[in-house]
């Protein structure tokens, strides 16, 4: 069962997701965490900056579990796929967006754009977790074979083509930039790998 | 010079790019725009969001005018580069980023992001923009001799690349996630070519 913390972490991580940072209110966390105002400022004496800031950090965590999910280091049947990995977490990525009715994508985007002009230690939590995202990738690419460089490259191209498909199909209400983009991404896996 | 009704419009693109659209409150329109709060009802009785949906599509316009400067349909120096124009216009928009301190960016993806799943008014002005710039530079992919079917995903992948990386810069405050997406995007188009 998760402690109080832990649960103003969460709701505060779902708010973020669907809503964004300014959108959400200490009314509304306090409200949907079913803790009262007090509690929130005991364990974040910072109030919302800090509660963000640690809610991003935590997301960053959860999320980056995916990378371990989908681009396994050894997988029983043989060599490891790494071109079919790519399309899958993408495909994975459409199927969950859609199923959310548009609303469940990246749990940080919305939050790094509003507030990279307007709060530091906001923008450097987003900042780091995009960096550690980039990181294992690049560690799973790499680990397949293609030189660091180039595996660290392809990361960065396969998380801008997520969060950049993220906002387009949040806006159309499509999973076709999803689609694309994870086609765009295989593709290149497939070409790094040739 | 601008009418006051443009001058609305114009002071809040600014302030969608560098805050978004939550964070964006009438007062601030008003006392930017020099005019008073009677003036913006008069001009937008919808208040907030008529203006927001009215800014959104303008930046979608004026931004989108982008794609013919630097995808021109002929070139005085013979045939048409396209995938010179691809990186060309990355390179643009990483300079354009560095030289605003990572402020300036896409004038709609943060409030796409932001009201995706809160106004329907708002998230389908962001969608038609969105859909628009893709069908332009669909067309200049097109007119350059890629299949009309692999324009309309090399454009997506285009705009999919452009929007991620600018969350990815805005957040580290570097250039890199543009200038990797703009490499990937030439490769894609080079590659759409051969």
């Amino acid at each position: 069962m998760a402690t109080t913390k832990e649960r103003f972490v969460e709701t505060t991580a779902d708010l973020f997701r669907r809503q964004g940072y300014v959108a959400t209110g200490v009314k509304q966390i306090v409200e949907e965490a079913g803790s009262p105002f007090g509690s929130l400022y005991h364990f974040f004496p910072g109030g919302k900056e800090e509660l963000g800031a640690e809610t991003i950090r935590w997301s960053g965590g959860v999320y980056g579990q995916l990378i371990d999910l989908f681009f396994e280091p050894v997988t029983a049947d043989g060599p490891y796929d790494i071109v079919a990995a790519t399309r899958a977490f993408f495909a994975a990525a459409a199927e969950t967006v859609h199923q959310s009715g548009y609303a469940d994508a990246c749990p940080i985007a919305t939050v790094a754009l509003e507030v990279s002009s307007a709060s530091e230690p906001l923008r450097e939590a987003c900042a780091d977790v995009f960096t550690a995202w980039i990181d294992a990738a690049a560690d799973r690419f790499a680990a397949a074979g293609i030189a660091p460089d180039r595996a660290r490259e392809l990361a960065t191209t396969f998380l801008a083509l997520l969060e950049g498909a993220f906002v387009l199909c949040r806006a159309t209400r499509t999973t076709e930039a999803l689609d694309v983009a994870g086609a765009t991404a295989a593709d290149a896996v497939a070409a790094a790998l040739a």
